[in-house]
């Protein structure tokens, strides 16, 4: 059970580091705590004192200036003192290993770590090798999980479609290296919508695809087809070409890119969604990614709201009283 | 109207790009208010609430650690979340464009930026693309404005001289490449200062100088002849020396820069203005930045407390009861 | 008197630049003002208001992420403004000097300066050329002293030993060019330790180490005989091999590495220490370093505790009402 660790003795949150094996009931404790910090306007989300005398620290072992400073945003929102800890510039060069260095920070009174890591597992790793009172959330580990990712998009599917029962849902892109992929398709699956398609060609789809629950398109126009929900992925262009899987971005804009005469093969009501930063022409034209379906820059607030309830909920504080 | 975008429907403030085009009323009112934010012993400035649950971001396409620190200190004081974006390492690397990154940071909920760049005109064109509720502070765009220094060179000059009616003002240096000089001869103008003149080789002059409404001098001693105020440029050695449109440091020094027996020529009151870092025996000798007259650190500290009235008023919040 | 220049006018702690020439009142002073912030269960540690409003700025010269950290937080802990300034971004590299850096700095309204600099004296120095009401805290000197690490070391010792007047202390590694060796050494004498010994080849002992009033010792089996604490200090494998002053850390460790073979030489309650990041197989063997007598990570927690009393004392704060 990789996720058992997520919990504490009393079966509740401890750690965020993977969406698969979490139960429904927590995914909608999530998304409806991240709903509830949320101001109706949508231009604003309150400061409110959740984790007042908290102290969060950022550890982003792989770059990443964007993901950082939402979990930064989303820790000041909740009034906890945040510390950026730039890795390449400390003491790993001097040569000391990644548990000492860890078992050093939590030492200086930290509660929360927010990890970033190249290698599949080192959230899991790291939230092994700490103390029982420090919290590990996982900010992307690898190609296996960026479950945070993974409820800001249910959040907007959600607020757009409310019921999850109905729905098909397709992803598009690079499913074999993407982290955001794999954690969606355990939410969506847990949070029951009626169907899950990948869409990509089979360079670029695990093998073990549909153990995962998913169903396998490589043809974009028969994968769409009448769904509700589209989530683009960004083409990685470096990973791609490096590896030759495929043969340019142009031909990929062909093949999988989305456009508005593909878009109509989705339902009318179709939202389009993508974790961003997007390559305009590239795996998405313009004129969608700025029509009137898409709701990216919504997963983006989505996901200040978002990361502020896992901080809440795997903290353990009491969200009654100073959520309202 | 370049500044019409500055303001509101109601006609507030609302972004704070380029002094020219702004009102006399308006810029009293800022140095009156930052004024109010400091302590008569002129060592401490009041930590206020006016800007709390408020998130500043700067956005510095520029590196500047000093003037960047001023804005954060400025918003920390005001009790906002500050949030240092750092654009060289984030996306723009992966191809993404400005306004995307732009809807991006206003997504996660920031108020405000605070926003160098290199380009004249960037400020203006991030005010024109972000949504309504968000302000933007021009923290130097090119050669363009840097309007945050001017208003603090203001609120100095006002505190040592009280009325800007009767005052005559020189300014030494590189007049053309400054976006510090176009700043400050606009709201001396505004404020009603007797006469600005500007100082430099024609080299350094910009062709529609007397458009400005200033005087032009080439001769250092007859330029600062009565003046009450001179406000020494510094010399952006690389720039110069690339475009070969001065000989050396020396040779300038010994045309333009600013000694005591030069000082000889001003006002028996007059102040020595700088906007830091100063180059020592290049534009300004040792013992005259180190003078009775030499009012630059006191710029600095204006500095905190200008920045702060700006991003309070672009805001919008009451000043009338906090800041008491 | 070197230290004079620590105190103010009533003999109140103004500066913490060095150990040597503060009396033993107040090194318990601040080890019991430490102690008092630390919680029983020593997980967490208060939040505090004792610096709300005031302005603390990191000015590390020399890179260390790590300590910044421990400053950071701690003024955090306290409530302070924290901010980072990055010199090596800053204008150091557009001519200004050192002293005109501080001035600047010191305007914009910080009320201490937490400075790390590879020059032995360069925190004195900053502290003789700044205005009466900013307080400097010397985060390490070059090869002079690093007192905040000397003071948690002392607050560990206490924790574990009580008195101090009983205990024989051995320090162990390179004497000559460490500023931990140097403000330990000076903290356990005004503390009253009975003995306190240095070991090390001689090439790595200083000169003058008597007049320190230590024992020196080459051979680690006798210097570490019946000691109630070891303290190694960290092999600077850098600096040792361009000097030659060391054929490789492999023979270091034959010889001066402490093994659980060599700890049986100490008292049997001995702790062990060790300032960090260790180098495991070098200077100390890991079952040493992970061992029940190793304290090395309540060095670390310690750390903050003392660095927030170091603060709160050298501002003047009334710790009596708000420490409870």
């Amino acid at each position: 059970m990789i996720n058992n660790i997520q919990f504490n003795d009393r079966g509740k949150l401890r750690h965020f580091l993977a969406i698969e094996g979490l139960s429904k009931e927590l995914l909608v404790h999530i998304l409806d705590t991240a709903q509830s910090f949320i101001h109706p306007d949508h231009q604003t989300i309150k400061k409110i004192p959740l984790l007042r005398g908290k102290a969060v620290m950022n550890l982003f072992f792989e770059p990443s200036t964007r993901t950082r400073t939402t979990f930064e945003i989303a820790a000041k929102r909740l009034s906890a003192d945040v510390i950026n800890f730039n890795i390449s510039a400390s003491s790993s060069s001097k040569g000391e290993s990644l548990t000492d260095m860890l078992h050093n920070l939590e030492a200086m009174f930290c509660d929360m770590f927010v990890v970033r890591h190249a290698a599949s597992g080192a959230a899991h790793f790291i939230a092994e090798h700490i103390s029982p009172h420090v919290h590990v959330v996982n900010a992307g580990d690898g190609c296996h999980e960026h479950p945070t990712q993974a409820m800001l998009d249910a959040l907007t599917i959600r607020q757009h479609k409310g019921d999850f029962s109905p729905l098909k849902v397709a992803i598009v892109g690079d499913i074999l290296h993407s982290r955001v992929a794999r954690s969606l398709i355990h939410a969506l699956n847990i949070l029951g919508a009626n169907e899950v398609r990948v869409i990509a060609p089979k360079t670029l789809i695990p093998k073990d695809a549909e153990q995962l629950g998913v169903q396998v398109h490589h043809n974009l126009r028969q994968g769409i087809k009448n769904v509700d929900v589209i989530v683009m992925l960004r083409l990685q262009r470096e990973r791609m070409q490096s590896a030759a899987l495929l043969p340019s971005a142009h031909e990929f804009f062909q093949t999988y890119g989305l456009t508005e005469d593909i878009l109509k093969f989705a339902h009318p009501n179709a939202i389009v969604m993508h974790p961003g930063p997007i390559n305009r022409g590239v795996e998405i034209a313009s004129s969608v990614a700025d029509g009137k379906k898409s709701v990216i820059l919504q997963q983006v607030s989505n996901g200040i709201a978002v990361r502020m309830a896992v901080m809440a909920l795997a903290m353990g504080v009491p969200l009654e009283e100073s959520g309202e």
